[in-house]
């Protein structure tokens, strides 16, 4: 892979997207009370984490399923943030939401299932705000970068991209993590590329491995899902490393 | 498969899906023009044709493709269905367009790409419209049934489902025609069920023989892309069957 | 589809796939007693079936799983097949065992895993035997034409093609039914190609449902596994069709 | 990941897979000539390389396209081997050829399109050779760790596995490299697990960095397709080094 290509660097606040040192993204799969979201951003705070992400607007597939706190979960989470001096990122589904939350969060993520969702990824093209746009579990590679050009065609080139994985014949995890992907998006695009090992696979014991094949592949980052009790999760509980274990994980990453 | 559940009757004006006769759509892919639009309804007007279908806003992979004509488009297909007494249906994709639409259409479609967009899935589930929903080319039997839920779960039941194709690891079609997901997401859901065999298969020359399979697993319709001139077409030429063949097609579809 | 193209006839006995009338074809996934496939086989003869199929040698998975009967196994379906006056096909999968196998069967089936297994393709194709050529689940439709080719370009072209699901993302079936390959294949080999509804969907309630499809579409018959107790049979149950309710099923299937 | 468990280390000659220093395997994906080969040899024993591979029976999709050259191919393979002093793995398709083969090369490899052939997996089972046991493009984990239970059930123990890409909806690469299923079946089977990214990937330039997330997640060695004129080879030239660039790479590889 000829890296002779001009790459080009989002800015967070302090961080630097598509820099040498890959970004460390890290939080619950959702706010699920102030308390809570407040216990694991004070235990991030301490670690080698770089930005939070947590969700408030949750895209379940029933609609009976927890769907997030909304607008009172992205009060409780922007305090939280705030008070621990760390940036955030958190997912828009509705067009309708796009203003609101992005006067309060530091990136907005476009998830999975509305990759292909082309209005909301016009909106997104008009704010002077960070995106994080996800791979839908079953693009193309083509269809993800013309995904990143629907954004940038109406004049937002802050775009960072996160593969977390792709849906295969094999159900032993949760999606396949594309790897590869990684070099290919960044040489077609220049835009930074992270990758999402939890929902990749869907299972904690393997989301430090898969980190670390990441990293050697060259993603600009990493975006895990950390909780303090996982087993008491309202969402991805089994995919969630335990706030107490992930120091040590990231430390080894790191170091690696 | 057991046939002794509750079918659910979805009424489009006089049309009744779910009924014993088969429903049949057609149309272009996208309103291209007002004459367009015009010859064709004019032309599938005289044959078994109970509905319209025409796209005026497009989802296409690429911003730079043709995007559709949008309101103008509406105002052309409006007329046209108008005067040839047959009702229609076409896509929406922004939830900002959902009520303006909904207005003057018969039946609004949720198309692929937006199966998974529940926002937009919810706005439709607060209208008095039958909806078309559109299985996503990637949706589990669970994931498609559930977006149904998601329309049903705000008080409008007025669902009647489309199977358009999955995709798969061959590409000797643009799709996977899904047969049996007929029978199934029919006793599942208690909905009636309809076949889109131009998108399954990408090619002129398997539409019929795929429709027949529809119409012999009881699918509770068809909808078939169908141009005056399929070669010139700004989108999906390659799967739209010539106005010309389409009358012999259909009478032979429905003699069997 | 323009049938305008050669087809190949092949004769089984008095039986002839790829003539006008399809080709009936069932019997339990394996031999499991002498007394078992005499029961099965007493059951079918009296009903529209044209050819018997029964495993002596099974692929499992699971090297512990049952293997079938071996030779032991064939005796045993070789006598019931003449005491009805049927004839059979069985699958090999050793090189080792086609011309024993070949002496007493009507028929060599070359099952979904050996589609790749091209010396065992050879090897069929040396022999003056027709052959019953599975797809492999995860084969595209060249690759599967491919194979037929290599039996072919031994000298023989007794082949007739078997469609039994492909491998997909989702689960609610064990495979899913390619339909429309069908048609594909026959127009690119001019060879019969039948279809296996049993593989293909997993359950028995979906069987009739895409037989009716397959048959709609222009299959040249349909493999079917039929058990008089499939409940407790050693493979395969739960896609087994209930002796006493085959005969209904087929009087159904074909006059519609 | 927990490294807790019982590795079994695999010697072949004087390297030993499983242990803590990766294996470098490499070679053409055909031996071409005497010529071709000796060259090809000559050059990779200069660089940090353990072991050779080369097929001399390939199985291709096509029986008109190049099948290899067989035992000539297999003399002139050996030949080059012990002039320079590496053992070498070569591809068996048939049981007819297992023990001609194995009593001059010091790993048999049974190929993707091989894994289902439980007769060969039987054959290979009762010989005392190591195997090298490449996952079919569409197993799943199961069935892939199924097939090495039917070696062993036969005695034969000595089993590499090697994961080599898996089929999915995308084109953009050959096929897309399961990296995570290298510490997942580590951890079921307890055996060494390699990866092969030139079959994964099939370009090129996506070698280099498929072979980092390989050796990032802990596989125990590499198989990488070099040739002297990738441009004139045979057989998968596109995803084959070249033999020039090859040294700078593994170099780069092993270093970091």
């Amino acid at each position: 892979m000829n890296k002779a290509f001009n790459k080009k660097i989002v800015n967070v606040g302090n961080i630097a997207f598509g820099d040498t040192k890959p970004v460390i993204i890290a939080g619950p799969c959702a706010v699920e009370s102030a308390e809570q979201i407040n216990t694991i951003v004070a235990g991030l705070s301490e670690l080698k984490v770089d930005m939070l992400r947590a969700g408030v607007f949750k895209p379940r597939t029933s609609p009976f399923d927890f769907q997030g706190l909304g607008y009172e979960g992205l009060a409780y989470l922007k305090e939280a943030a705030q008070r621990y001096h760390l940036p955030f990122v958190t997912e828009v589904m509705a067009v309708a939401d796009l203003e609101a939350v992005a006067e309060h969060c530091d990136m907005i993520q476009i998830g999975s299932r509305n990759m292909y969702n082309y209005p909301l990824l016009r909106a997104v093209g008009q704010l002077d705000k960070p995106v994080l746009l996800k791979r839908a579990f079953s693009a193309t590679i083509k269809e993800w970068t013309m995904a990143a050009a629907y954004i940038k065609s109406m004049g937002n080139d802050q775009i960072v991209l996160c593969e977390r994985g792709i849906r295969s014949f094999d159900s032993s995890t949760r999606n396949t993590l594309d790897i590869v992907a990684v070099p290919i998006v960044q040489k077609m695009t220049g835009l930074p590329v992270i990758v999402d090992p939890s929902h990749a696979t869907g299972r904690r014991d393997l989301i430090e491995p898969a980190s670390r094949a990441a990293l050697a592949i060259g993603a600009d980052g990493l975006m895990i899902e950390v909780h303090n009790d996982p087993d008491n999760a309202l969402s991805d509980g089994r995919q969630s490393v335990k706030l107490t274990e992930f120091g040590p994980m990231i430390n080894r990453l790191i170091a690696s």
